[in-house]
């Protein structure tokens, strides 16, 4: 016990600094490291294979509505970057710029990928001529670059992994329900592969994505009382296809303007994971993820048959779970410690006494419940345990985001509720920007979303006091 | 059959220019389309499904013999790049180089990474310190970036997709063992999955990696006689590991060097794919790897029952193949054509008259033989003519590969053979460098590999008559 104990205190308690909290854990658990380029992160074994169970899971849902996978250039001509006038002003800022190639100075510069709307527009104009080409329902995986100041592991990097979604459709209509599609898919994703719950709903035009006509988001909230917003889904009208003359003829022989869509989550979701469902004691990984789902821990294990046993388990639960064993030569205490600190959802102690009673030992990470299972029900019972462990921890997400949502009926009530129990604040708001600046002046908090769950709270402004427009969740956001 | 005709014509026959022959079909099958970007190719759908088959299986293999998934950064700082001195050599030339981040110059120039060796390195000298910390075995999926002058899609683009596995390992034995095996899931690879029949050998001094001690390839044969390298994989001895000062403490306490290895296979291999099994009809892909592998045509499918029993068709071979149907209104003529054109390996044609009898036709894309198939049997045969398929491609390119494998006893012989008939030539070679370079000078030809499989054609060596010692495959290459 002193020695899992100490162990365990080696990542800072949340409480105490939750920033370091988070570093230990990433560090520790053995996610990522730093690289000797500035920003960019090295995403270890542990952690890419997170992201490899998330892209298999979310790549089959794009693929379940009809949408294919392609990939384009890694840069963009400064020209192209250009043609839309509000994506340039967002963007150009925080793009790296290539202006040589070996030896060459380039004619003309070229920016790494912040993100794709542009090459997809140039593409789309190219391949698009009929009413028959369309809808084009495209996907890349890849990661993008944006040229940030201050940087940390998964949250905000100058690189990240992601995919983005890039639709055409014939119609307005068309591309507002593949908008709200995909932001459902992310939300069904989110809460049923992550256990993280959100909320959805449409951004602010302050808060929308450069260029688009309407964003919506999904915002999930942190241990710390903080948002992060989890997957973004676009809908961009015709503005690009007006500025990149992306037009196909109808059926009625007319010339029209597509109309079109972006989504995209990235790793940064990973941030989440860890910030949702994590503790003092590390990682806390929801099994539909976890690289390892169950670890085997033979108790005693010079004694004989104990090894052999392990193994047996390992051969048969291996059919139905991700399961790894450690048959090192560390003491149990530092194993328990090690693979809690990884996150790793389930446990399975056996040993000599357990072999005697043809039993084992599960525990389960989100609450350390200790489970008796006999070894003759094995197969059936850790795909239900772990479907218990999926399940609860939704529940325990849900209980502490629910625990953290409050509602604010003047700008008073809002600043104090924020500086005393950081969260999401319910609040009217008028629509104003002059509002939304000042409340961000006040508070620090930004508009998360106007979620499409309205509820009246009272006719009037949070800020202005004039009349109210729409229900608003607020709230300081990585 | 003046429609099916016409449709065929629009490919120009390989005879007549293979270089346009490989440009029609890989605009004409979809598989990529240019960008606005010098160099790059935008990978289209079915080319990127293609690509993720071939992702899927390899990676298979890459996780079955230990290796693990990691993502270092796409930037590699200028200074890092210079540390191991052939290697610079071999790549500054050919990297893109950013030299601001938003409006701001950096202190630093970093390069978009042409390979990433020196990122591994710098990661494995702060992760490896004791014998326990080896081998680390790890692989990534990635984009890279060379600056080429002339490109063509799959063979030579700017950017790639590939994979490159790098490893470290406590003794120079164990590294080697890892480069062979490496090897050998590559041609076992190409060969099972890709059906493309390899050369296995190791480079010569001037043709191998910046920065290795050896590296070894597998050739494979295109059409036109031009060799394609597929695949390979480098040992780096300790190398890597003095420049970057990667050591570690053995099980006496002592510090050492670790040794390197990394492989690769790109999206290069697409081009093989297409160059190997190709014809003038269009692409011939592999089953195993064909996105689709049959497409059910229905034959005069307005006729009542048609459309059904076709779509009953689908759905009960959709469990045993990667299956679609094309129930468009054009002719049965246009749509044989045009599969015929996208490499789709089997056809499957159900009219009414074969519902009458109870049956279908298949025909087979790469001999083009009609198949006559009780409906009763369609789950059992169809996966069997698959296989029947993939093994006839193999065996189809094997015997023109060997067509085009030729023997020189002297420089004279050699010459007069490439012009005659374009292919690898077995000639025998002293070791010198010289005697390659004026190879190359006077026939183009360059030194394939020096295969694990060696012959002895004469004593002396084909250019300088002096004794021979190895036997060498020469050839044009892409």
């Amino acid at each position: 016990m002193a020695q899992e104990k100490r162990f365990v205190e080696e990542i800072t308690p949340m409480d105490v600094d939750f920033a370091q909290w988070y570093t230990d854990v990433i560090k520790k658990a053995d996610l990522v490291d730093y690289s000797s380029v500035r920003g960019c992160m090295i995403i270890k074994p542990y952690g890419y294979a997170i992201w490899e169970n998330i892209q298999k899971k979310l790549d089959a849902r794009f693929k379940e509505t009809g949408h294919e996978n392609v990939y384009m250039p890694l840069f963009i001509p400064e020209s192209l970057l250009q043609k839309e006038k509000d994506h340039v002003e967002g963007f150009a800022p925080e793009v790296a710029w290539v202006t040589h190639g070996g030896n060459e100075k380039l004619a003309e510069r070229l920016c790494v990928r912040p993100t794709s709307e542009t090459l997809f527009c140039d593409h789309y104009k190219n391949v698009i001529q009929s009413y028959r080409d369309l809808p084009k329902l495209y996907n890349q995986w890849c990661s993008v670059v944006r040229w940030e100041k201050t940087t940390r592991p998964f949250l905000r990097t100058m690189e990240f992994l992601w995919q983005e979604g890039h639709t055409a459709h014939a119609t307005a209509e068309e591309a507002q329900e593949e908008t709200i599609r995909m932001l459902n898919v992310y939300a069904e994703f989110c809460e049923k592969v992550l256990a993280i719950p959100v909320i959805k709903g449409r951004k602010t035009d302050k808060e929308k994505f450069a260029g688009a006509k309407e964003t919506y988001t999904i915002e999930s909230m942190m241990h710390d009382g903080k948002a992060l917003q989890s997957a973004t889904s676009h809908n961009f009208g015709d503005g690009f296809a007006r500025a990149f003359g992306i037009q196909y003829t109808d059926r009625n022989n007319q010339l029209q303007y597509v109309h079109q869509t972006s989504w995209g989550m990235s790793t940064r979701i990973i941030g989440a994971i860890i910030m949702v469902h994590g503790d003092d004691s590390g990682l806390v990984l929801p099994p539909e993820i976890a690289p390892v789902q169950l670890v085997i821990i033979p108790v005693s294990q010079h004694k004989e048959g104990v090894l052999e046993k392990a193994h047996e388990i390992r051969q048969r639960l291996s059919r139905v779970a991700r399961v790894s064993i450690d048959d090192s030569d560390r003491m149990p205490g530092w194993k328990f410690s090690e693979y809690e600190m990884r996150g790793v959802p389930l446990r399975l102690e056996v040993g000599p006494r357990d072999i005697e009673k043809n039993q084992v030992v599960l525990v389960r990470r989100d609450n350390r419940e200790k489970i008796t299972v006999s070894m003759d029900e094995l197969e059936t019972r850790v795909p239900q345990v772990l479907e218990e462990v999926q399940a609860g921890l939704f529940e325990k997400a849900k209980k502490m985001r629910d625990s953290k949502i409050f509602t604010a009926l003047t700008l008073e009530e809002f600043q104090g509720i924020l500086e005393a129990t950081p969260g999401f604040i319910k609040a009217m708001w008028c629509g104003d920007r002059a509002c939304e600046d000042l409340i961000k002046e006040k508070t620090g908090a930004t508009a998360r979303c106007i979620p499409f769950e309205q509820e009246h709270l009272s006719d009037k402004c949070v800020c202005c006091g004039r009349q109210a427009a729409h229900m608003v969740y607020w709230g300081k956001a990585y």
